[in-house]
């Protein structure tokens, strides 16, 4: 019996990888010019940093982590997120002794035990961006307006940003018993989910997935925010508006988790029907001490790949598939063989995609190989030619045919190639 | 307490991240060229996968796996090296139906539970190609090639190759029973390992890495492959010297397991004073049928990144560790701060990698920020120079100054880049 691949992951393959390579590609480019530097932390961590830093509380941390203890006993857990690891290696690493902000990215492979369905997986794949050491607004809204160029130029269209205050621990907890007020009578009303978060968390109610109509005329947090808190997001604001970033103002959209402060976002696009979440972010000034010890500001955002791509082949966007190939050989003959190996080898020095057969297939085959790598040249040396020294060059998409001195042939297709550009 | 990164993993930051990247769009770019594509599988695989795939009885599979029930009480691994999830894959996909020779590559994150020391890592990380389907000996040359060219497009001086047959299980058969024959008399003068590779794997007595002389005069691989093996060695050197790939026959150099055949191949380069191996690979026609039942030939090779970054700056060379900005904007005074603001994310959607201050510092301090990033320019606004609609900019490489109108900044900053090139 042959073996699987274990439940909920997946094999990307050529034809599919390509894809990824081009939204990584993408997302590392745009990174490089909003000057965010990448960063890569282990695939495992001790488990207590995400106790510690995605909340032990959270159904990620309860429910879906792959924990073990390692050969040495340790509890190991494979990352179900990106920014702990990330906020660990900043203290850890003293980054916040450098001079300058630390504007991080990551992207790679996350894990989370859930059940599959379409778009979710055991193994995921996140990008996200952290930006330690700042406290000025102009950051938050950098950090959104990164996310949201990431997305249109990919080609996503319609995507819209929600942006809110969840304000700071002050003002939080002024509007926290604001709120408990308000659900207190209709708490047993409530989905079960909601009825815990009353005394847990009680603004998540407002985010309720089950049934939002019980939030609604509910006071918003908005309402409480003190003086600090309104001029940061009245600036935040501000600078998204400078940069053209359109924006909607949700009161409702909460962050779970108690080192969230100030800004908090969301960026949703029409996906197969309903509007969908595709990413988000938030300031969390709370969290590097959390972590580390030390008190440090921080902003960032984290998106899901598989989503992306998700919504991009539903809106009909098309990434790349294929590369084409420059120059596929064909060497009729043992010496012809011979020589088309040496000059593949040259060409690919030179810089061409290039390819030959490996099977020993007739020529009309091997032209059809040729035709399915998109060659645009296909070259042909028989043993004959070989002795006088030359090789066929035929153009794929014209038809026409040269021939060329085989001493000759790098520079002769490189010049082909540039006049084709 | 603050948390610590698990032993023997690392955290690759700014300034080092940047020569993993280098090598790794090398790697990427060198299979496009050699037309390989990329797949990618799954961190973790079936326990069950890998005792197949690398051996029941290796270090690896006894010792080194991080292995671990998850939450539906499957035995699952987190990958101890690229080519078993390569060949499942290749088999699960049923990519031996494609009419085309299966050409691939992987690149990612491995795990082996070793003592950690300079250089090895817990989470390491390999390059590899795999190509499945074809027994032409050109593409067992190519492999090799572009191994030797990823080496020695990367800086990397002398690097050697050497190459052996292991034959065919027929032939090996008959060379095992020599070589027992040959060791059979000083058996109890070699060194444990080896002792327990008498009968288990006899050839790998001639790879003792304890002590190689009681190796010396031993009958070798060569004296005993058959027409079919002899043929094919002899056209893959045949195919390197066409290629002006240096070699040289290792006949002690073997493989160790069952599925090798035919070729087998390693790099060695001058590292910190001892000459390395630096990765290898060879041909395994029967490692696919082994793995998933059908019966398809394949050549790989396997390459540690760590090992190469080791021996690159061993070899003293440099790989870059930043990449200039483009231009450092500052904004002094707060209708100045968001006029820089909106120009920021303007610069950036025209592909320039662009910066500016989030800490509120003086011009000078912003100045140096502008050269630790080593900024080409920098543009400078005043809430006065703002009124006018003007901002200065300044070539850092010359001290050059000019005013330029801020509705042309992006203009003007394209034309300067271009006459800097």
């Amino acid at each position: 019996m042959s073996i699987q691949k274990p439940k909920g992951t997946q094999d990307l393959l050529p034809g599919e990888v390509e894809k990824w390579q081009y939204i990584e590609a993408k997302a590392r480019e745009l990174c490089e010019r909003f000057n965010y530097r990448e960063i890569r932390t282990p695939i495992f961590e001790h488990t207590e940093l995400f106790q510690r830093g995605v909340g032990e509380t959270t159904d990620i941390v309860e429910k879906e982590m792959y924990t073990f203890l390692d050969k040495g006993d340790r509890s190991i857990s494979l990352r179900p997120e990106g920014t702990a690891g990330v906020v660990r290696a900043y203290v850890e690493n003293k980054l916040y002794g450098e001079p300058d902000v630390s504007k991080l990215y990551y992207i790679g492979p996350m894990f989370r035990y859930e059940q599959p369905q379409a778009g979710r997986y055991r193994q995921l794949h996140q990008f996200g961006v952290e930006a330690f050491g700042a406290v000025d607004p102009s950051i938050d809204a950098e950090v959104i307006a990164l996310g949201y160029t990431f997305y249109t130029e990919l080609g996503l269209k319609d995507v819209t940003v929600e942006i809110n205050s969840v304000g700071n621990p002050a003002c939080r907890e002024v509007y926290r018993g604001k709120i408990q007020e308000f659900f207190a009578p209709i708490k047993e009303q409530l989905c079960k989910d909601c009825q815990s978060r009353f005394d847990r968390n009680p603004m998540r109610i407002l985010d309720c997935k089950v049934d939002q109509k019980y939030g609604e005329g509910a006071p918003t947090i908005l309402e409480y925010l003190d003086e600090e808190c309104t001029v940061h997001f009245q600036a935040v604001q501000d600078y998204l508006a400078a940069m053209h970033i359109p924006f909607r103002i949700n009161p409702r959209l909460v962050r779970g988790l108690d080192y969230y402060t100030h800004t908090a976002f969301e960026y949703k696009a029409a996906g197969i029907g309903a509007i969908d979440t595709i990413g988000g972010g938030g300031r969390y000034n709370g969290l590097v001490g959390q972590i580390g010890g030390h008190d440090q500001p921080g902003v960032g955002l984290g998106l899901g790949l598989e989503r992306t791509l998700l919504i991009l082949q539903a809106q009909g966007v098309e990434l790349p598939t294929t590369k084409p190939l420059d120059v596929y050989l064909i060497g009729l003959g043992a010496e012809a063989e011979k020589e088309v190996t040496k000059q593949l080898q040259q060409l690919r020095l030179a810089g061409f995609r290039a390819e030959k057969d490996y099977l020993g297939r007739k020529i009309k085959a091997q032209m059809k190989s040729a035709d399915r790598f998109h060659a645009a040249y296909v070259a042909i040396l028989g043993d004959d030619e070989l002795t006088k020294g030359g090789i066929t060059v035929k153009a794929m998409a014209t038809g026409e045919q040269h021939t060329v001195r085989l001493d000759e042939l790098v520079s002769a297709l490189a010049r082909m190639k540039e006049q084709n550009k």
